[in-house]
């Protein structure tokens, strides 16, 4: 049965499904969800969510990349991404689902205050102590080896890469010089990861797409 | 091995995981972990979100309600809350997803707010226009059926059950006379799933915690 991945190159959680498929050697139909008028309204269709990404694989349609993750997990597809023991696979979850609650949501809402003009400082600051703390958590589970858990790449790595990508990019946007100077273990953990293949070929896909952004508004 | 749940009655979190050791039958040693200064010094040592539901069993240390209720299941004890085929797996998912990031999200927010002294009316309208969203996502996955996935308790009834509790109290709180009036699958879902003894136990309880907290500060 094919899959198709509705996906958007630039966005976080898209990243994280991308680098699962690429881990796991599928063979998977990948369109950018929102570069035609067509796909947009197919897309609309599948999910009253729209958002990406979203996979469909025969008439079942799976929305929310944690949960496609998951999905392509119980497939049994591929090389398995979740480890054997039931403790690794908490540590797992708990890695994915701090980075999803307490990084990727104020990260989120600071990308709306990323132009100086007309940015509202005050919110800036709460959802800056909300990224300090959520990156301090991380920081707490990881060991600064070069994958979360295990030893080898699981979906926490997945869910984490395109984020800690993202958290790199923020902190100098808003006045951090260096974002993950108190952070030894999360800053070892992501240099580490960039020396597995998938992962590095997700970050430079996140990475172009910025730059294509950021060079279409400047 | 013996596992112990630091826990708070009122929490919806907690009440997700109690829901899951309930319907599973297990043995568990529940403790409210902010009513004396030593349990709390226990959950801070445990944990550094310092947030409940924690549990722990031997010497792993599993925060987060989600992940908690993955790992019960993983560990294969008690009647298995996950469904057995990878679409329903996928389904259930999603549904606690949703519930997580769009509904409890806002929610949450919505709590500081309730006092109308001093209440910030642009937020409050913000966070129920996404609330709206979230439960109308919500609505659009659920069938109505007394179960959300397949006809049985699942770790989904598991997040939804005290989530649609909150949601019902904090309508009418906000000026919503019914909440549930546009919603009819969400609605039917809700109504059907407070047959199911532990379902009900668990709302009930949380129905005690909240009244005796309405009650403290009234």
């Amino acid at each position: 049965m094919s899959m198709k991945l509705y996906n958007s190159q630039l966005s976080p959680y898209s990243a994280r499904v991308r680098l699962a498929i690429y881990a796991k050697g599928l063979d998977v139909t990948i369109v950018d969800g929102f570069s035609t008028p067509e796909l947009e309204a197919e897309l609309c269709r599948l999910t009253p969510m729209q958002k990406v990404p979203v996979l469909v694989h025969g008439d079942v349609v799976v929305p929310e990349s944690e949960v496609i993750c998951e999905y392509l997990e119980d497939l049994g597809v591929g090389p398995s991404l979740r480890p054997d023991d039931t403790e690794s696979r908490a540590r797992m979850r708990l890695l994915s689902r701090l980075g999803d609650l307490y990084v990727m949501e104020p990260m989120t809402k600071l990308f709306g205050q990323i132009n100086p003009k007309g940015r509202d400082q005050a919110f800036v600051d709460a959802r800056m102590a909300e990224l300090d703390s959520g990156m301090a958590w991380l920081d707490h589970y990881l060991d600064g080896s070069p994958y979360a858990v295990g030893g080898k790449l699981t979906l926490a790595d997945c869910a984490l890469a395109p984020m800690l990508f993202f958290y790199k990019q923020i902190g100098p946007m808003f006045g951090f010089v260096d974002p993950f100077a108190r952070l030894k273990s999360a800053c070892d953990y992501y240099k580490g990861l960039q020396q597995d293949v998938h992962a590095a070929r997700v970050i430079e896909e996140v990475e172009v797409a910025l730059k294509r952004v950021m060079g279409a508004k400047g």
